[in-house]
């Protein structure tokens, strides 16, 4: 499977806006403190995909946002990600040396710079969401867009949690209620936030809201069943990143619990409910389908 | 010179308000991820002396605020406090074994705990702050008082640039100016997003909340010449951490560049600064000045 033509060029296209506000969102390496800058633009600007900030653009622009009141909260989005990719590869955590063909923030700027360089990612994500000429949306639709991301990016059911229930997992035996919740807060959480972001800033119904939301936890848990197929199936080369790795440290993926047919099967099911629920959103959701399919077609 | 009685009786007891307001705000340890939630509480209850919140508090309710809409966002701050300290403990930063005479988190708890436990107490106090059932103010003022906080946080003149500009300063000669930059960065600004979040939150006018921003600034630099006299001046067993840490480490401190004395006279000018500041802001402001002359007078 390969994703079509398309939906690879408008994921491209949106990466190329997106890092331009990015760079806009992010203090200068000329800035004092200039190394602490440097490291959270090399792990920002390290060639990521943009998936999250490009499903908040397209779900907002689906329900008629623009995309410069978009764009600040799919930034921020952005950067929570990038916080969370470097502190993971950090040596008390998942020891990663190599992330997207680069070597990892630590492994770069060391590890006293990293952890800080996590920290302000983070940080300036609400000041970002919180700037009062960013979004120019109605402020107490930005008090709710700023409350569904930090609970996102919280323990609960949420980033810091799925992290945690993964570390807390390795060399252990993993039964499929345990991955799954890894799965639906460790990934899962943040890609819901965003599509969820993308239809609060637009003004959608609540229930609108809801079902972007349920599209969004099907696209969540499928792309990261696809994340690990493409670990046992890839090499280094392809993913940028070291293949098998999940494998080697014992780590529960989908493909080992329910093997490789099963888990191709599940992604599969997962991204036709997700283009189901955006059939029936009533609004132009051509896109939204398109990435739900792209999701499981990425090789990397 | 020791902190009369009175204002250490108020802090006593708005720590233990504090404290109650805190355990409700974070995630109980018997939540999954325990183990997580167990570290941050372990943290956040070491019998820290509640200063930051304190001031939210004290000028809150000086300008009018009920106690209960300013315990969302004093709590948030202290949460932020807290996330801090554990990250600058770690073994990558000051490898610090003791605070508040108990082993420091990742002591405790391990350094993958540790980092994910600072992550979650930062991300948790913008939940926190985003609630829609807590501060009861106006959404606008809301949204203000997020950016206030997650500006004093982010990197530029801000806590994280001042621990980044501590740590590249380690071992070096470090001149007046880089020293008061560190100070007024790594301690002064949430020190100062302290009292203006107080004073945001009671909806002073703009004129009142830069005259409070000027006594933050003057007891945020106050506070941390006074630290620095009791690293030289005190035991490890007065200050529940490593006494003369920061001299052995070839730290800057005040006394170290300006001498004992002068840093004295310094803490002691920049306290009347801020006694007057206090006293003209039109409100009844004794609280704030008892504080303001309390930071010189402790012992821990």
């Amino acid at each position: 499977m390969s994703a079509p033509e398309p939906i690879t060029s408008y994921l491209a296209q949106r990466a190329e806006e997106i890092n331009a506000w990015l760079d806009r969102l992010v203090p200068s390496e000329t800035i004092p403190p200039q190394q602490l800058h440097c490291a959270m633009r090399y792990s920002l600007f390290a060639g990521g995909k943009r998936l999250r900030p490009a499903l908040v653009l397209a779900t907002g622009e689906a329900f008629g946002a623009s995309t410069e009141s978009l764009m600040p909260a799919a930034c921020a989005i952005e950067m929570i990600h990038t916080y969370s990719l470097i502190h993971d590869d950090l040596p008390a955590m998942d020891n990663d040396d190599l992330r997207r063909g680069r070597p990892t923030c630590h492994k770069k700027f060391g590890e006293a710079t990293a952890i800080l360089a996590g920290d302000a990612l983070l940080t300036h994500a609400f000041r970002v969401l919180s700037d009062d000429r960013g979004m120019k949306i109605d402020p107490a639709r930005q008090v709710r867009v700023i409350r569904e991301i930090a609970t996102a990016a919280d323990t609960v059911d949420a980033l810091i949690g799925g992290q945690m229930a993964d570390i807390e997992g390795e060399g252990k035996p993993t039964d499929a209620a345990t991955l799954e919740y890894i799965h639906r807060s460790k990934t899962g959480a943040m890609i819901r936030a965003s599509v969820v972001t993308g239809a609060i800033i637009a003004g959608a119904s609540d229930d609108s809201v809801e079902e972007v939301r349920a599209y969004g936890s099907a696209i969540g848990l499928a792309f990261q069943i696809a994340d690990d197929i493409l670990d046992v199936t890839s090499t280094s080369e392809q993913l940028g990143k070291t293949a098998g790795k999940d494998m080697a440290a014992l780590k529960a993926t989908y493909p080992a619990i329910h093997g490789l047919e099963s888990s191709h099967a599940r992604a599969r099911e997962l991204v036709e409910e997700a283009v189901r629920i955006a059939a029936r959103l009533g609004v132009a959701s051509g896109v939204l389908e398109e990435i739900a399919r792209f999701i499981i077609a990425r090789r990397s």
